[in-house]
C-alpha cells in the first residue's frame, strides 16, 4: 500500500477548522494529498491554526468544481459514508478496505471520498464509487466528526500499511485498473448506445443506469476489460 | 470487554472544545465515563457545542484533583503517550490493548488516561499507570490532537470488542486483580519499609522505586498478590 497515492477528497466541506484538522490528521498518518470539492468555506486562518503545522498539505491541495474532476485519475474510489436505506451499495468494513488496499498495485491512484459535515454525500456522488466503507460505530450516535472520521480511516491504513495481502485476487500485471475517467466514458457510451436502442427512455430511466454503475463499479474494470466492452458497444452502435 | 467500566482520563485538558470532542468521539464509540482531572478550563458552551449531541458524558463527568483519585478504582491504568527517551515502560500498541481488554474480568474498571495538549503526561503520571500505548504514527510529525487520540483509541477498542480473547493468561476467578488504590498503599508500604532499613535513602533515592513500580505494575498484582507482599513487608517490619 502506497499512502502517497491515496487522496482524501472532502465534498463541500463548510467548517475550515475540519479541513485544517483533516489536514493535521492527514500527516500524522503520512498521507499528504487533499483534494476538495467545491469546499464552502475559506481555508485560512481558522484551518491553518487546526492544521499545527501540517501546512504543506494545505499549501499543495486541489480544489475542483466537481467530484468527477477530482476522482478522474482514480482506479479505486470509496466513499466514506454513513449507511443508508435508500441506496445499497457494495460496502468494505475499513479492515477490508485495508486488505484491499494493501493487495493493489503500488501505482494505482485511490480516492478516499468524504461529504458534508451534515449531509454527507449524495446518492449520485457514492455512485460514482466503487465502494462504500463505514466506521463502526454506537448505533444511537453514528455521526462522527468529519476529521475525526478522516483519522480513523487514515490511522487504520497507516497502521495496517505493512501488513500481508491477504490473498485477495488482483488482474494481471499487464492488465492495469481503469481509471474512474475510462469508467465514466464507457457508463456514457453504454448509457447512449441504451438510449438509442429505446432500451432506456431518457424521460423515464428508472434504476437501470444505477444498477449497471454499482455491478461495473464492484468488478473494479480492467484497461482491457474497458476496452472490450466500448468495442462492442461501437459494434452495436454501427449494426444499426 | 466491557465499555462501560473503561474511564477516559483527561490530565489538565486546556481547550474545552477538546473536552468536547472527546465526549462526542466517546459517544459514538459507546464508551460513557469521562474523568477529568484538574482540568484548565470551564466546561461550558464550547464544550457542548463541540460534544454535537453528547451531552449525557459531560453532565456526568467526574473531576478530581489527581490522577490518583481518578484511577484509584481501576486494576489496569493505561496511559496514551508518546514514546519517550526519558522514560522505558512497558508499551502495549492499540491492538495489543484490544486484546488485553478482551481477555480481562468484565468487572474489572480499566482507566484510559490521556496527557495535556501540549506537554502530554509526566513521568511521575506515567509511572502511576501499568502501562503506556502509542498510537502509531509519522515519525516526523507524531502529535495527534488531543480528541482525535481519544477517537482512534476509543474506536480501536470498539471495533474489537467482539473479538475472540487471544489467549492472554488471566489469573484464576477467585484472584480479582487488585485496583490502584490497593496497589498504591503496598507501594507507600514497600517504600517505608525499604527506608527505615535503609536499603532506601529518602534524600538520594535514585531511580529505585521507579523500578520497583515499574516491576510491579507490568505484573497487574492481584488482591492474594498484595496481601502476600504486604504480609511479608509486615514482618520484615517487626523483625526490625
Amino acid at each position: 500500500m502506497n499512502l502517497q497515492n491515496i487522496k482524501i477528497v472532502m465534498v463541500g466541506t463548510t467548517h475550515p477548522g475540519n479541513i485544517g484538522a483533516a489536514a493535521r490528521a492527514m500527516h500524522n498518518m503520512c498521507f499528504s494529498e487533499l483534494t476538495l470539492v467545491e469546499p464552502q468555506c475559506p481555508v485560512g486562518e481558522i484551518a491553518y491554526a487546526r492544521a499545527s503545522g501540517a501546512n504543506a498539505i494545505l499549501d499543495n491541495r486541489q480544489t475542483c468544481g466537481t467530484l468527477g474532476q477530482a476522482i478522474s485519475d482514480c482506479s479505486l474510489v470509496v466513499a466514506a459514508s454513513a449507511r443508508r436505506r435508500s441506496l445499497s451499495w457494495p460496502e468494505l468494513s475499513p479492515l477490508e478496505l485495508a486488505d484491499k488496499l494493501i493487495g493493489m498495485d503500488d501505482s494505482s491512484r485511490v480516492a478516499l471520498v468524504f461529504g458534508r459535515e451534515h449531509s454527507g454525500l449524495n446518492n449520485e456522488e457514492i455512485q460514482m464509487c466503487n465502494y462504500m466503507t463505514c466506521i463502526p460505530t454506537n448505533p444511537d450516535f453514528s455521526s462522527l466528526n468529519l476529521a475525526s472520521a478522516i483519522q480513523v480511516l487514515c490511522y487504520e491504513l497507516f497502521s495496517r500499511r505493512n501488513a500481508k495481502p491477504a490473498g485477495i485476487k488482483q488482474p494481471e500485471p499487464q492488465d492495469l485498473p481503469a481509471v474512474s475517467q475510462e469508467v465514466d466514458g464507457f457508463f456514457e457510451h453504454l448509457q447512449r448506445v441504451l438510449e438509442i436502442s429505446r432500451f432506456l427512455d431518457p424521460e423515464n430511466p428508472g434504476m437501470i443506469m444505477q444498477r449497471l454503475r454499482r455491478l461495473y463499479l464492484r468488478s473494479e474494470l480492467t484497461r482491457n476489460e474497458i476496452n472490450i466492452l466500448r468495442g462492442m458497444l461501437t459494434a452495436l452502435e454501427k449494426q444499426r
